[in-house]
């Protein structure tokens, strides 16, 4: 993977902040934090989690080097003093990363408020991983999402990921073509995410092998040549009707060599109009089984749209608005601290106000119980492990009392690290791309699905909440 | 830097043409291809060049490693062939980088339709280069861009780039913070990014700070003790302008050891009201050069009302709307073939038709000559260096015949590979900053700049046309 000696990239204050803790010798305090989102992206009513790998292997390898130290040493507050002392960059420089770290598996479905992610451990190593945690889980996140939604658009057909050239940067991409398989896509155009992830790659040619060429039709016939197995013929250089009758004469000749051309690719103008002459053609001329590939600014508000329209499309290669999402390019997953305790003394919980209590942060070390009913799931029940009560009920986010039953849970998040070991090991790219596919087709009411906070919990938030107003 | 051995960070169609070429023996064909856009991003009226020294890097690595070569030699055609003969991956493994290459310099004003860069060397080469050359210019041009409107807004305030966290990943985050430095931000809150590139770094403390003490008045002498130098105090945990007064109360207690609390800083609320609150605090208490930074989904648009309500900011914290874009995450840069020449022949220029004249590619080896008149940029004017023609009349895109002196031109394309052999050293990235605010300060007329092809070279353009129409 590509995640090692990340641990400077973070935000500054995590470090003044680490140092503020150390220097009020509060920094082996345990803590605990939640990572998670307040809201579905797209406006829609799921999210993919995603991006644990990463987690794991920037964990694994948490270490400040010497480097690191010399550049801190150098850095000056405003004032002029050096901004760290020199007894605080040794701390930094033997930091054995020593947390707890549970997490929500790559392909879950999730909803908002629920932790994708949970810390627990000394604050200062606590605070010192929280952005580049956001970072990788946010990104992930979102796009292994937004390929969901753009699969189940294309319901069922081949949806194949096209969106390096415009992606952020180089592992923008890289991060961007894994999520997207995670998320259900089949396959990628981008060979080092291949390579990397054992994604299956896809690809044939570009208008500029037509272009260097003197004709379209000495292009498609140089290019059967060279690849007959691999024939997909991008027809719009010139006119696109043309382009397929030519891609026909090609597909003859290749039968003549015992090759079957794959098919054609569409990447400008009107997609429905042109895959449904394109498909009377390529049947009328005998090639029932020719795919139609189509391109040109993706995303699932238009494949629903061009399935409405009755277009004979059998592959969408989606770019740019998948790999940047381009109609909601973050996720606005944040950090928050819940519980905090010294040596040897009982749990302190904390949440951070805000003006509606749903914004308020929930307190406690939480994990999130799923309820089954006859294998489907049926509600999100937040609860507390720092408390054993019972647990028999839940208030949900819309103000519903619902009662559960904990034999039909199960919880959610898994145990990653225990004391900075890790103890999971996720499975294949392909296991986590099958787990995306087996629960979305398990939420039935994944609309307005119930979710919510356990109601012993739910009473210590509301009493933080009056102790804070205080 | 972080961009070694992407060579197969690319669309696999870029290995199947490549494939094609050798398999016609037309890979060393020498071929002419310009990376531009067709409109400046956010609506706007001008596009900051961004991302060359990356593709310095890059290039200077070019080559396919053994571990590369082995995972191309497993990929099957979909009829089950192997994908790539063996003598071609052979090819691939020798093969070294020899193109020439121009570009505009980083920090550089740039309009529509105008190379930011062109390659131009045997055809398997410059093709197998596009989507990595794509990938890195068209993020960080973005980002320059999107930085270079935010501190226009900011009228000279400081902008500090806050958005590693919810940035499209590891490096997203770093090119994002790299390319709004080289636009003109004035420091970053990414420590990774302050290291590798040399930007100043900015922070102090967050929300969780404040929350792992029992009182707001406990964490803010906490940090201060810690930190005397470099107190920015966050102030709306609980109430803002109950923060802003005890921020006041320790920034008195700072003074008696000698240092001045640097100032305070609103992430919530309406932070014109609250920012023009907290400076009558802070003025009637005797703190009149405290700053007010100010974050919370800022960009050029949210600034500009801010500072017409009357804010009294001093400095804008910029998160996630700069570093991901938001309003428009990509830049649609494409990458044409203009001219092919076989061995010992003449240049045979080449177009991508489309159905309005100025979406058809310009053919030719293509330069941008910039006109001034009294030091000031008047007109970019495209011309073709295949060419030697008397150049002295401009055909704009908005179809105005302007003529001009070539005395008073300056090419922007420079050059910075020969033969494969980097013959340009970037400036440091502080005179790239600075070649962006020069820039940005001498262009009197950036609305309706004039632009436009060198009238022979239009002519070509049209000639060109008429023919493939044919």
């Amino acid at each position: 993977m590509l995640f090692t000696q990340l641990s400077l990239l973070t935000d500054l204050y995590q470090l003044t902040m680490a140092y503020g803790y150390w220097k009020n010798n509060r920094h082996k305090n345990e803590a605990v934090f939640h990572l998670f989102f307040r809201k579905h992206p797209f406006k829609g009513n799921y999210t993919i989690a995603s991006g644990l790998e990463y987690v794991i292997q920037f964990l694994k390898e948490f270490k400040f080097s010497e480097d690191d130290i010399q550049y801190l040493s150098g850095l000056k507050s405003s004032s002029g003093d050096n901004l760290f002392e020199k007894e605080f960059l040794d701390e930094l420089a033997t930091l054995t990363f020593e947390c707890d770290i549970d997490a929500v598996p790559e392909g879950t479905v999730v909803f908002p408020h629920h932790p994708l992610l949970r810390v627990k451990g000394p604050l200062i190593q606590a605070q010192l991983i929280e952005t580049t945690l956001l970072n990788l889980i946010n990104f992930s996140t979102l796009i292994s999402t937004k390929s969901a939604r753009i699969c189940q658009a294309a319901q069922g057909d081949s949806v194949l990921e096209f969106g390096l050239r415009r992606a952020q940067g180089p592992n923008g991409a890289l991060m961007a073509t894994r999520a997207s398989y995670v998320g259900g896509c089949h396959a990628t155009s981008n060979v080092l995410a291949g390579k990397l992830f054992d994604i299956p790659v896809k690809g044939t040619h570009a208008h500029s092998w037509i272009m260097s060429f003197d004709s379209e039709m000495e292009a498609f016939e140089a290019y059967a040549a060279a690849m007959p197995g691999n024939c997909i013929f991008l027809v719009d250089t010139y006119d696109t009707l043309e382009g397929v009758k030519k891609a026909v004469e090609v597909g003859r000749k290749l039968r003549v060599k015992s090759y079957e051309m794959g098919g054609i690719r569409l990447d400008s103008g009107d997609l429905s109009e042109l895959s449904i002459k394109a498909r009377q053609i390529l049947d009328n001329n005998g090639f029932p089984n020719a795919k139609i590939v189509a391109s040109n600014d993706l995303d699932e508000y238009r494949i629903k749209e061009l399935k409405d329209k009755g277009a004979k499309i059998t592959v969408w290669g989606v770019g740019t608005r998948l790999s940047t999402s381009y109609d909601q390019p973050a996720l606005g997953g944040v950090y928050k601290l819940a519980a905090l305790r010294k040596e040897g003394r009982e749990w302190e919980y904390r949440i951070k106000l805000s003006e509606q209590k749903i914004k308020v942060s929930n307190p406690g070390i939480l994990n999130t119980m799923r309820i089954f009913r006859n294998d489907n799931p049926v509600m999100d029940v937040m609860i507390n492990e720092g408390e054993s009560k019972e647990l028999k009920e839940c208030r949900t986010f819309e103000g519903e009392e619902i009662s559960f039953d904990v034999e039909n849970g199960e919880l959610l998040l898994q145990p990653i690290f225990r004391k900075g070991k890790q103890i999971y090991h996720p499975p294949s790219i392909h296991e986590m791309r099958n787990r995306t596919l087996e629960q979305l087709e398990k939420f039935k009411t994944i609309e307005n699905y119930p979710s919510g906070l356990e109601k012993g919990l739910d009473e210590l938030k509301n009493e933080l909440i009056q102790n804070a107003k205080k």
